[in-house]
């Protein structure tokens, strides 16, 4: 028998962690595998969250001026060929669909019938469509700048898949505007990924670092991507977020032309901006421990769950009496201008398996209220960060409901930058970096962020590569003194951030 | 020369019907076709209408117990084989996924690469993917009910096409739900008809009949579907949301099997019911008139539209001001339980060109406010529904615009109504049946609701194929006194409602 302290998710992130990512999803009911090859089922526990990461960003977007809009899921594969870098970046990850019904299969069952003239892909990414559609729609400055985002599903066939992290289809925003200038498309880039690594880390509690990506990791097509960066548990980074300054890449490929004031015909400058359901995934392993999920307060769909308990059915009516006046009286207090969500669980289940199983799903405050505490007018409360339980007094409790949330939320958001700031290092050398990378771990948390000046992508490639390494991007507030490359030892103008990824 | 007064959609109404339609969508800028055949592309102002639906019917959905998910898009091809008459049902219009990558052709551009073992079906529909997962959840009566909706979009490959009535992909939500006994599924179906009913009427200002479909009629599979029943301005109906009770039909094709209280095992009961942006098309053939869209109140992205009416840049800065003080106490007014949504209209676009920009998007209040209304503390007011403007006082206007809302409202749903009322007869004799339908009318509008009693869905079909009628339902609060039949002249135990059809 082992001695170990015993966790609610076997294994514990020491022992493995991707193996504890996938035992906490199941244990707070986000999401499961579905019996379609790299497809996840969303839960109705993940997509509440998903709803209240969806609000939180169309309010932002809309408050930036952007309207949503619905394009076709299907695209035409010519209008994919037209952007050559980009077809080369989605050409091997494409559903693509070449029949329109099904008929009787002579050897039994059904086979697909009614031949496409032309196949069509399910969008991995709608540019194409989008930009055919916006070519029409443009045809004098008047008509810019266009500001619309979609909220829809795309697919992408990943040979390796992890539910919320990389999945065949997932659910996403993605936001596609087109401009007069340059300059104006330049400043869309960044007022979205600033939108972005807001909600990052004031919504998520998670800091992110914003960076431009190296021409090697940019996205298909693009001049610059711009991505927000945060450091996982295991201290690897993940890509949470990415906003793409595609220049006139694509407005010539989609002839978006318009007539500027001076009359010449111009083609136009456009963008592209999405999160997705990755943003779950980057929650998870940013905040959760060994006993589940942790959500940050003001994205958990409950805040607060409220368990009575009682012996029998006599003292059940007294103590559902007093917790749905307790709920009352919390559901109209507030935090981060909206009113605190509260539930009350009285399921007809065991008392620890019920306490555990609001744990495992990460409702940041429990309530337990039995005939004891109706007598002191107090309740029994716990903090998912905190490990012990008090005794708390009803109405302290009641005033100090918004007080508490945005303690926790703000504690989720220090604990998860002092791990990134204790497992971030600036290093000069590939003797140093070596060290830093080395995977002698057995539960493979190993790293972290390496800021490094370097001298040319394509000289540190090899490294990166045997290290599994990569160049996550150059911070936008980062280190612009010129230094010397930690490989090469070659001037080098700017650093980066280094990192295994997700 | 015309003398014919002058509208702002050609063809009108009585021109040509499904004209009139084509052009009120493009008018009031609700959506366009998209370059994939049969899907379309919804524009903001048509996409900001289907939120307002969307948020409406969630918070209903969330009112009576459901709760979100979601499901894959593709569905394996062998699932859709497991219901027979479900198969039937959507084999002709299913699209196909084949393969899972694009490569270089020899011949030039690129052609479909890494063939599925199994292909993937764009769900039609998704009973069969959502069953096979129920299956997994279902263990015992204590999992059950389970009341999941999920938002989504769909795919049915038609031949004809209509913008919103009939398009290849649309968007719409589908709920599956599952119980242990036929009583309460039954119920569910019920509920959820109700929820449609009152949505289309409360809501949409679109007096509905809630009826059991024919045999013939129902969804694929089910042994029982209601739907809601409109009648458009062409007197035609429209079936706008269907709930189907599916018996254990499903449950016994996808293995839902419950360990029920008594210990024995059974094959659970399950529903489904959905709406789609169909509705969008419901709505203007409704209420839309020959100057374009209008849309009710409770619905409208933009209740009322505030035009600032100045000669120069002076004027514009105090009309400017007074505007923007209107619109703020405007804005903090009420009209069924939300704020009223108010925009200001200040592009740089001709008055006459503005006005009717508004008129054709169907927003309902239109205020012009000048230096002379300021003089009076008054506005230039039109109702959308109401041919003239008039002057109104402005402390009038902000404490009446919820009152003034509600009565459009009000008016648009009697205006419906008596439409229906004055288009719907009992009829008794093929005769009389033939003559209510005969088409000899250029404008197509003709007939309406037939009320008749039948005894024999086999025996009516070849007139109800001659004439183009179809059987929409038997109402659910209809005339269940025995009659005989109108074509037979036999005992027919039940009336129901024919009508021509989208």
């Amino acid at each position: 028998m082992s001695k170990a302290p015993k966790t609610a998710i076997q294994p514990t992130r020491c022992e493995d962690y991707p193996e504890w990512y996938q035992q906490v999803i199941k244990a707070s009911d986000l999401a499961e595998n579905s019996p379609v090859r790299g497809c996840m089922v969303i839960k109705p526990w993940g997509y509440r969250l998903w709803e209240n990461m969806q609000r939180a960003l169309d309010d932002m977007f809309k408050a930036t001026g952007h309207q949503n809009a619905y394009f076709p899921l299907l695209i035409p594969m010519s209008f994919l060929e037209k952007e050559a870098e980009h077809v080369e970046g989605f050409a091997k990850e494409c559903a693509v669909v070449t029949h329109h019904r099904l008929e009787p299969d002579p050897a039994g069952g059904l086979r697909p019938a009614g031949k496409l003239d032309e196949p069509l892909i399910i969008r991995p990414t709608s540019e194409t469509i989008i930009g055919a559609t916006y070519a029409k729609w443009v045809q004098s400055y008047r008509d810019l700048p266009i500001l619309i985002n979609q909220w829809a599903n795309v697919l992408r066939w990943e040979m390796r898949t992890r539910m919320f992290l990389r999945t065949a289809e997932f659910l996403w925003q993605e936001g596609h505007t087109v401009h007069s200038t340059a300059q104006e498309a330049i400043e869309e880039t960044q007022r979205m990924v600033d939108v972005y690594k807001d909600f990052a880390e004031n919504w998520m509690a998670m800091p992110v670092i914003v960076g431009s990506k190296t021409p090697h990791e940019r996205f298909p097509g693009a001049v610059d991507t711009l991505s927000i960066e945060a450091m996982m548990q295991d201290h690897k980074a993940l890509q949470a977020g990415t906003s793409h300054f595609l220049g006139q890449n694509f407005a010539k490929a989609q002839e978006i032309v318009f007539q500027a004031e001076s009359g010449e015909r111009e083609f136009a400058w456009t963008t592209s901006w999405g999160v997705s359901t990755r943003l779950i995934g980057a929650l998870i392993m940013t905040h959760s421990d060994d006993d589940g999920l942790v959500l940050p307060p003001r994205l958990a769909p409950a805040q607060v769950v409220i368990l009575p308990i009682y012996r029998d059915d006599e003292q059940r009516v007294e103590v559902l009496k007093y917790v749905e006046s307790l709920k009352a009286e919390l559901a109209v207090q507030t935090y981060a201008g909206a009113v605190i969500r509260v539930e009350i669980d009285d399921r007809d289940v065991r008392g620890g398996e019920k306490k555990w199983h609001h744990v495992k799903r990460g409702v940041p405050i429990r309530l337990e209220v039995g005939p004891k505490d109706m007598e002191k007018n107090s309740v029994f409360f716990a903090r998912r960060d905190q490990p012990k339980s008090v005794g708390m007094d009803r109405a302290e409790l009641v005033s100090n409901i918004g007080t508490i949330l945005a303690e926790m939320q703000q504690a989720l958001f220090d604990a998860a930058l002092k791990l990134r700031t204790e497992n971030s290092k600036v290093i000069t050398s590939e003797a140093d970096f070596r060290a830093f990378f080395k995977s002698d771990n057995e539960d493979g948390i190993d790293g972290g962020f390496a800021y490094c000046h370097f001298a040319s992508e394509d000289e540190v490639e090899p490294l990166l590569k045997e290290l599994k390494v990569t160049i996550r991007c150059i911070p936008r507030d980062g280190n612009d003194t010129p230094g010397t490359c930690f490989l090469t030892g070659k001037p080098a103008a700017k650093q980066a951030v280094f990192a295994k990824a997700y």
